[in-house]
């Protein structure tokens, strides 16, 4: 009897998988006619609000049914997918962030070339004498093993320490977690809070890793566009208006990179308040936070629960190449982050974990750091500002110029090549940052010489 | 005209996502009358055979409307992870790996107890002194910047000078990728080669990274089941035979971790056969090539083009706190990884790199390690085999024991607990490496008179 009844109930389950199937073919058939329409009138694949339309119909019929949202959503996407690509979407233009400009960069000089490198966002300045001593003496102690994921007990509570010196902020082992770089801070952060289908809010211009991971964990980036007539400040009613129902996060970082914008104590609040009223997670990234000129609000001095900090020892101590970062949050977050990291990396070198503790104390290099880039921001800024096509926001912080070419039909792309090919002065198009295909970056991690040097073949080479 | 005609064929995409929403909610109600009824007689959630009946039907259905057989799956497994879900799944219990076994050693460690670790695959001797040394050099030398995701030119030579002279296999700088560990290459591997709702075949018991990393992808882990009693080999047949239209590729690693198997060339070969007959990928890891006692075949010496081998530093050079390893394949494979990678870490530190190359070229610290581990295994074996009560293969390679209780009765969980908390010796039970409740494994990352004690304890505890 029951036996029966479960293979009726089988049978009745393959049946409606099946009408599931053919309706998506049946989906694809129509998107496929919508494709032949848009491409004889030469209108492009995307629709946004065609598939916000969708969005709501999709998330007001799973309310309706007691089907759970991100299922449903995740079908959605699925679908979309699915109808973009039989529309003959074609690959969207490989973008060229300051990692493929690295990489040209890097052949012209194994050819020979002599090229000034603005592209990339490392200081040429070295690690504290003391990390570096650090590592050396845990190599030869044989720290060479395998660590806990979250990292070493030593390091957890100097980073603990380290919170509450420098921020006032008082945490638990359990709230922290040591990244192989605040890159994969970021990536596991995503993976932990959104999925398939869902929305994270960006403020462009921004680092393009946000976009690249969001994509990665199957999600849409959702962009705020700033504009530098605006001092590159997002509009709160726009930021608000841009989160909908499948937004999950947003991500913020001030100093910025490439714009070098701080936002103000209020508007970060702000910010905070609508992420709070729409239920999203902060993600703040604050790589750059000591490399700030102007006051410059960490989201560890408001009352948020829902956030993560993503940090990195990269800028702060000059130590791109150890691979070191970190990453703030709830217990909640900071485990689901953990199973991430556990199971893709295991943990940071243990010897690198050691060097990482004396950065903290080195609070010294970081002032001589911070202060080497202050004189190359306004060294930087003055150079530029003689270049008449140009027009820079002045950074309050990070260690970029962001300059906007004045002139309408500007591509970025083109201009970071030929830059590059004639007078060996490597940049990253604005492309790279979102749609800024009028900007291009200039990274001030050079000596000082080289980036006048370069500076002054940007104006020759527009002039 | 024409802007009807679109608004018609949209209104008609709603209308038929609408219908698919709702027939997922409708199959959702199908599913939990099904929960019920199993519920109330005791049967279990998971029911594979009725999910191949389903993908089965599915990829059928595609194949005839035109849906891609990608997307057809992933909507399939989307819902039934909702019917799952929906059926009220009690979450799978937490497995034992070794790196909970780990967590809950360093604990009691912590606390002051004395404590045999036999639980972590580390060996307890040191990396080459020339890698040190050289670590040391590069980081006196300011080798601490970003580099290339693939790795510095020089590494990408040694490990092709490395493959030529090992496995006299010659290969292109765009075959290869150094990784954070052989844990990312894997990671990256099935991102690159498995999307949601396909398969990959596994040869249990096996290291967990595999199921946990096809997990992280949204794939199934098919589990190819050996036992002791066949010498741990595979089961050519059961293996065909377990292939199924979503599969995509297979995991092997030989030697085994845990069981210390190795097989033989013609097994070896009847794999491959078997996976280009059904256009599927090898994954090979090789970590524990360099630790094997009889004729041990690598995926290199074959003539197969879909494969990826992953390797690392770890084991042969005693190097697991470096996190590095690397990753071989065709350049389109190594291109997914590479952006896998790019997106989520950059690259493996600098001066760590420096030392891997010195790793390569130090033969004599390999084959010292090797020897040490055959000693070990030689040792603890004929330990091991004075317990009536367990029956063991004699390993062919790698670091551990695999010995399995004669009791039908036994729960490796407790009996890894207990041998803990009353023994103070470490192992990791059987159920994290598969379905092998009656199995642990021992470690051989100690000490001879640390194994023969922690035997010795093992010993006494189950008399």
């Amino acid at each position: 009897m029951t036996e029966e009844e479960l293979q009726r109930l089988r049978e009745q389950i393959k049946d409606v998988t099946g009408k599931i199937i053919s309706l998506a073919a049946e989906r694809n058939r129509l998107a496929k006619e919508i494709g032949r329409i848009k491409s004889e009138r030469g209108l492009q694949v995307e629709d946004e609000g065609a598939e916000l339309v969708l969005e709501r119909y999709v998330i007001s019929l799973c309310r309706e049914s007691g089907l759970d949202e991100r299922t449903g959503l995740k079908i959605l996407h699925t679908l979309i997918e699915e109808s973009k690509a039989v529309q003959g979407r074609t690959q969207s233009k490989q973008r060229i962030t300051p990692m493929t400009m690295a990489a040209k960069a890097r052949k012209l000089i194994s050819e020979g070339r002599d090229v000034v490198r603005l592209d990339v966002g490392e200081p040429d300045f070295g690690p504290p004498k003391e990390v570096v001593e650090e590592c050396i003496r845990a190599l030869n102690l044989g720290k060479t093993k395998y660590t806990d994921t979250r990292g070493i007990p030593a390091l957890i509570s100097a980073l603990q320490n380290y919170l509450e010196s420098k921020h006032r902020y008082s945490t638990q082992g359990e709230n922290l977690l040591v990244t192989p770089g605040g890159r994969f801070a970021i990536f596991a952060a995503l993976s932990a809070i959104v999925r398939e289908g869902e929305s994270v809010l960006i403020i462009e211009p921004c680092w393009p890793a946000y976009r690249e991971n969001i994509d990665f964990a199957g999600a849409k980036a959702i962009s705020v566009r700033t504009e530098i007539e605006e001092g590159w400040s997002p509009n709160m009613e726009e930021l608000q208006g841009s989160i909908t129902e499948t937004t999950r996060a947003i991500i913020i970082s001030y100093p910025s990179n490439p714009t070098g914008k701080i936002i103000d104590r209020s508007t970060f609040r702000a910010i905070i308040e609508i992420a709070k009223d729409k239920k999203i997670t902060v993600i703040s990234d604050e790589i750059y936070n000591d490399y700030a000129y102007t006051d410059c609000p960490s989201i560890l001095d408001f009352d948020v629960e829902n956030f993560v900090l993503t940090s990195s020892f990269s800028k702060t101590w000059a130590m791109t190449g150890f691979r070191v970062g970190y990453a703030v949050s709830s217990r909640e977050i900071i485990e689901k982050m953990y199973r991430v990291m556990a199971l893709a990396v295991t943990c940071v070198p243990e010897f690198i974990q050691y060097g990482a503790i004396k950065a903290l104390g080195s609070e010294q290099d970081a002032r001589k750091n911070s202060e080497i880039m202050r004189r190359r921001i306004e060294m930087a800024y003055s150079e530029i500002s003689r270049i008449d096509q140009l027009q820079t926001y002045k950074p309050d912080g990070a260690m970029y110029l962001f300059p906007v070419s004045k002139d309408e039909k500007f591509d970025s792309d083109n201009f970071a090549e030929t830059l590059l090919e004639r007078k060996g002065v490597a940049v990253s198009p604005g492309t790279g940052f979102g749609d800024y295909r009028r900007a291009f970056r200039i990274s001030l991690g050079q000596k000082e010489e080289k980036i006048v040097e370069g500076i002054k073949k940007i104006g020759e080479l527009l002039s």
